[in-house]
């Protein structure tokens, strides 16, 4: 999996803090999660393949997440796109879309699928091309879903040797890969795991933004490489992070210990503070694997 | 007047290529002129306080137009803005930034009016502070209008000298300066031309995007000190430019040369032109006196 943070500031855009969005590449896909003002602009930057996004995630409805998105939607009528395009967001985001798109007498000439969500326990959304995508059911000011994006179990691998000592016949490989037992040529049943390794164990990121401290998340994203949560305050700032339903450094911090991930992203700072070297030493405090997000970053994992 | 062009390309924002949005600073008012996404950064890329800015007039709903608005509604309020803000455009404008802000669960915390348009013949929008703002009815594929901003004309300058002379009672100032005639110590009428000089002529600027060739502007846009009218295309796209409802530079300096017009800004070029001095040529050929915009041009007239 490849991420790249195209903006990771809270609130309103300034020349260089772009509001959140992020881009996730797999193996067969490049997911767009959120969609700040001027997303399409640093799409270009990038020099990202516009028809490549074939899905796109929104968290929530506020402004700083979601009013590129019908630029962008614009946009990629005006490219010529045929491809279908899936946005998933919170139930109201088809209505304003479509109102938008009313308004301007213009429709996409391609396929446009809103998958709206109102669910308040976790769903997946897509299941396919080895990758499964969930929501992570996340408490702010407005109906909020971060999303996990999880690599589908590998097959596990053959091992050439002891499967031809056991002299196993080829039918039985399908089972092996799917860690089944099988019976070798004189009727003994052999153990899969002498037969088989471990396959590189799935990959796993998760997106929570915005979200105030909310340790429900923490079994959903058990052990996961690499989670970016949002850390828009301080420690000077907690009251405030309580009442807006914000989390601190330390608080996001808490939750990436708590959860034993193995990665964790800091950002959507609140725009007050000018230097951002605190929340790194704020949250090491808690848990040390950590990087601050900036407009640009990219992570390979 | 002082006319700063923030973004005057036209269609999809690229990182040096900003939608459209201008600034017109009059003696007591600074106003916008169209919101293309982006538009915030680039009144804090030009340093711009956003508490100055009272009124907002908005074209049409193409997004290239219109999709930097929701943002920068929200960015007010962030900025604990109390200063009521006046939005003028289409019918329709009201009901998308409505749905927007109620999405968000958020609503502004100034007072927020619309003047949503649907007249198709000029109507006066604003006339205060030595200013009046008229609609000029274009022709789009959607709904839309430009924007003269006229300086009322100014009182007429008093002849100290003459005034003297023919003994004038001070009690007629007001008429003199009204341009009536008044009559002197021993009741001769007296011309106010004796006893006046003509004022400074007042300013005006006319805005023009998006629009076919509609010689219908004409009469309107009589003798402006400034035009800006849009150019998408040159004369190579002619037949593209009939069928979008855009104009040619070409098209755009026979306006200028048919009103009279002192000074003429060609914008909303299409992202398929690499090199723009050929608009420039071209319009040439027309009318003389053009300047080409670019994003962070400006001219005080």
């Amino acid at each position: 999996m490849k991420l790249t943070i195209l903006g990771c500031h809270s609130a309103t855009p300034h020349a260089n803090k772009a509001p959140t969005a992020q881009l996730l590449a797999t193996k067969k896909h490049l997911f767009l999660i959120d969609c700040g003002e001027g997303t399409q602009v640093l799409l270009r930057k990038e020099k990202v393949k516009f028809a490549h996004i074939k899905h796109i995630f929104i968290s929530h409805l506020h402004g700083d997440h979601f009013y590129g998105l019908p630029g962008l939607i614009s946009t990629f009528r005006l490219l010529g796109r045929e491809a279908p395009l899936h946005i998933y967001g919170p139930k109201g985001i088809k209505d304003a879309i479509t109102l938008l798109l009313k308004l301007a007498n213009s429709w996409t000439n391609y396929p446009l699928h809103f998958h709206e969500l109102t669910q308040k326990s976790s769903v997946c959304l897509l299941a396919e091309d080895e990758i499964e995508v969930h929501t992570i059911p996340l408490k702010h000011r407005v109906y909020t879903n971060g999303f996990l994006f999880r690599e589908t179990p590998k097959d596990r691998k053959i091992n050439a040797e002891t499967v031809e000592q056991h002299q196993i016949d080829q039918s039985q490989m399908r089972n092996l890969k799917e860690g089944k037992d099988v019976v070798d040529a004189q009727g003994n049943s052999i153990a899969n795991q002498k037969l088989t390794h471990d396959p590189r164990p799935p990959k796993s990121y998760a997106f929570c933004s915005d979200t105030a401290y909310h340790p429900e998340m923490i079994d959903q994203i058990h052990q996961v490489d690499v989670l970016y949560h949002e850390a828009t305050f301080l420690n000077d700032h907690q009251e405030l992070a309580q009442k807006t339903l914000h989390s601190t450094a330390q608080q996001a911090a808490q939750i990436a210990k708590d959860a034993h991930v193995k990665h964790l992203i800091l950002g959507h700072y609140s725009s007050r503070y000018k230097d951002l070297t605190q929340f790194q030493s704020e949250a090491a405090e808690i848990f040390p694997h950590i990087d601050l997000a900036y407009d640009g970053y990219s992570l390979e994992f």
